[in-house]
C-alpha cells in the first residue's frame, strides 16, 4: 500500500465519559494538477486543465479517466506518454502533485471547447460545465450500453456492498475513503479504486479501463460508495457500463440520466435491501 | 417546504426475497449558474462565474456564500441586489436556475484573479484553484477565530448529530440531503441548510450569515453531515467559526487546515463517540 494514502495523527478519542489520546489514521487529501501536453513536430506546449483534491495513488488513471469523462480523450491511441513530476529531493512530496498527459501528434483537442468547458466551475459535483446546456448527458458508448445483455441476480446484488468493502485496501484502516468497483454478472469485482472524493474514485476506475483498452464496459456493472449524483451516472454512461449500484441515495438528476441511457440504477444497497430506480429488467431472481 | 426540493418517482423496492413497486422521494439536483453583475454609472455588465449542482432553495444564500468563501465578496455592503431568473410560463422551472449577484457601484473585483481562480477546476471539492499555491487556506476572520472563547461540553457535542437531523426539514423524507447547521455553546441550532452537495449546504449556511451581517461566527460551531474535506474546513475558517463537527471522517488536509487556524475539528460523531483532531481545549467534560 502506498504510504502516502494514509497518515497517522495524534487525536483524542471520546467515548461516553472516557477520553483517550491515541494515534489515528486519516486518508491523505492533496491537490493534483492535471495538464495536457501537445506536440506539433518538434514544438512542445502544455496547458493546465484541472486541479482536483485527491488521495495520491493511481494518478495516471485519475488523469486519463477525468479527461475521458470530460470528452477530451477518446481512445488510448490519443495519448503517447504520461509524465508524473517527481521530487528531486526527499521531503518535497508535493512536487508529485502534477501530472501531464501528452497527446499524440495527430490528436486535436478543441481548445475553445476546453476553455468553455472549464471556465466556469462548481463547488462540487460538476466539472466546470460552461453553460446549463452543456450539462446534457453524453456518451461515446450509448449504443453499446443500450445493446448490452448484462444481467445479475438479486442475491448477487445483495452481496456487492460487503464484497466492495472487502476489496478496498484502505477503507478498513481509515473509514474515510470512497470506492468504485467494477463487477461482473456473478458479483465478482475485477477492479476497485479508492479516493477521498467519490468522483475521483470513479475517474480512477474508468481511467484504468481506458488505459487497458477495456471500454466500453458493457458486460459489467459499477458499484460506488456514498450517494449518486448526476455526474457519477454521467461517468458510468461514458464508460458504457449498463449498471450502477450505490450504498446511498440518488439525486433526481441521477435517476433522469440513468433512465435516459437505460442504465440500471440501484440505491440504498445495504442491510439486505435495495431500491431500483431504473432498468429493473436487468435484475433477475 | 419547497416542492422543488424533492420529487416522487416510481421505483422497485427489494427486501430479502420480496419486491414491491412503490413511490419514492428523491432529492432534486439541478444546476445553478451564478453570475456577478457590475455597474459603472449607467453601464451594466455581467459575468458567469460558476455552475454548481444544487438542490433548489436558498439560492441567494448559496450564491453569496460561495462568492464570499472564494474571497470575491467581503461584506453585505458590497452587493446591491440579487436577481433570480423566474419562468415566464409554468413548466419551465429550469429558467429559475440562474442567479445574479449585483455589486454596488464602488465595489471592485479583481477580474484577473477571477480568471485565474476559475480557469482550472476540479471534479469535486476544490472550486477552481488556479494553482497549487492558491490552495493556501485564508480567512478574513482568522483573528476573530483565534481570539474566540467558544467552548462546549462533551455531553452537548454528543447530542449534535441527532439534533441536526431533527432540524433538517427534508432529510427524513429522502435520506439524500447533506446538511450544515450553526450551533451555540448549548448545542442549540440556529440555522440549518440542506443540499445534495455538502459544500453547497455549507455555502448556504455561510451565505445566510453573510446576508444577515452575522459574520464572523466566532461564538458558534458548525455541524456537517458526511465527511470533512479541505474545502469544508476552509469555508468554516472564512466564516470565522472556531469549531467544525462532522458525522464522517476528515481528510489529512482538513486536519492540517483546522490546526493552522486553531479550529476544533471533530469527526466520527455518532453512536455516543467522537474523535477530536484539533483544538481539544474547547471541549470540557
Amino acid at each position: 500500500m502506498d504510504p502516502r494514502r494514509t497518515r497517522s495523527l495524534d487525536i483524542h478519542r471520546v467515548s461516553g465519559s472516557s477520553v483517550d489520546e491515541a494515534a489515528d489514521l486519516v486518508a491523505i487529501e492533496e491537490p493534483l494538477e492535471i495538464r495536457l501536453g501537445f506536440r506539433d513536430g518538434d514544438d512542445r506546449s502544455e496547458k493546465s486543465v484541472s486541479i482536483t483534491m485527491r488521495t495520491p495513488g493511481n494518478d495516471d488513471e485519475l488523469a486519463v479517466g477525468f479527461l475521458f469523462a470530460e470528452g477530451l480523450l477518446r481512445s488510448p491511441a490519443d495519448l503517447v506518454e504520461i509524465w508524473h513530476r517527481s521530487p528531486p529531493v526527499p521531503g518535497e512530496e508535493e512536487l508529485r502533485n502534477v501530472i501531464r498527459v501528452d497527446l499524440d501528434d495527430g490528436v486535436e483537442i478543441d481548445l475553445a471547447r476546453l476553455e468553455r468547458h472549464f471556465y466556469t466551475t462548481s463547488s462540487c459535483g460538476v466539472c466546470g460545465k460552461a453553460s446549463l446546456e452543456a450539462l446534457d448527458a453524453q456518451s461515446l458508448y450509448a449504443g453499446a450500453l443500450a445493446a448490452s445483455g448484462f444481467g445479475i441476480t438479486r442475491d448477487a446484488v445483495m452481496t456487492l456492498g460487503a464484497r466492495l468493502v472487502h476489496e478496498q485496501q484502505v477503507f478498513g484502516e481509515t473509514g474515510g475513503l470512497h470506492a468504485s468497483g467494477l463487477f461482473d454478472a456473478d458479483g465478482d469485482f475485477h477492479v476497485v479504486r479508492e479516493d477521498v472524493g467519490r468522483h475521483n474514485a470513479m475517474d480512477k476506475l474508468v481511467g484504468r479501463l481506458f488505459l487497458g483498452d477495456a471500454l466500453p464496459a458493457a458486460d459489467y456493472g459499477v458499484m460506488a460508495s456514498g450517494r449518486t449524483s448526476f455526474e457519477l451516472v454521467q461517468k458510468v454512461a461514458m464508460a458504457g457500463a449498463p449498471m450502477l449500484a450505490a450504498v446511498g441515495a440518488p439525486s433526481s438528476l441521477a435517476v433522469d440520466v440513468a433512465r435516459e441511457f437505460g442504465i440500471t440504477l440501484i440505491g440504498f444497497l445495504r442491510d439486505g435491501r435495495f431500491n431500483i430506480y431504473s432498468g429493473a429488467d436487468r435484475i433477475s431472481g
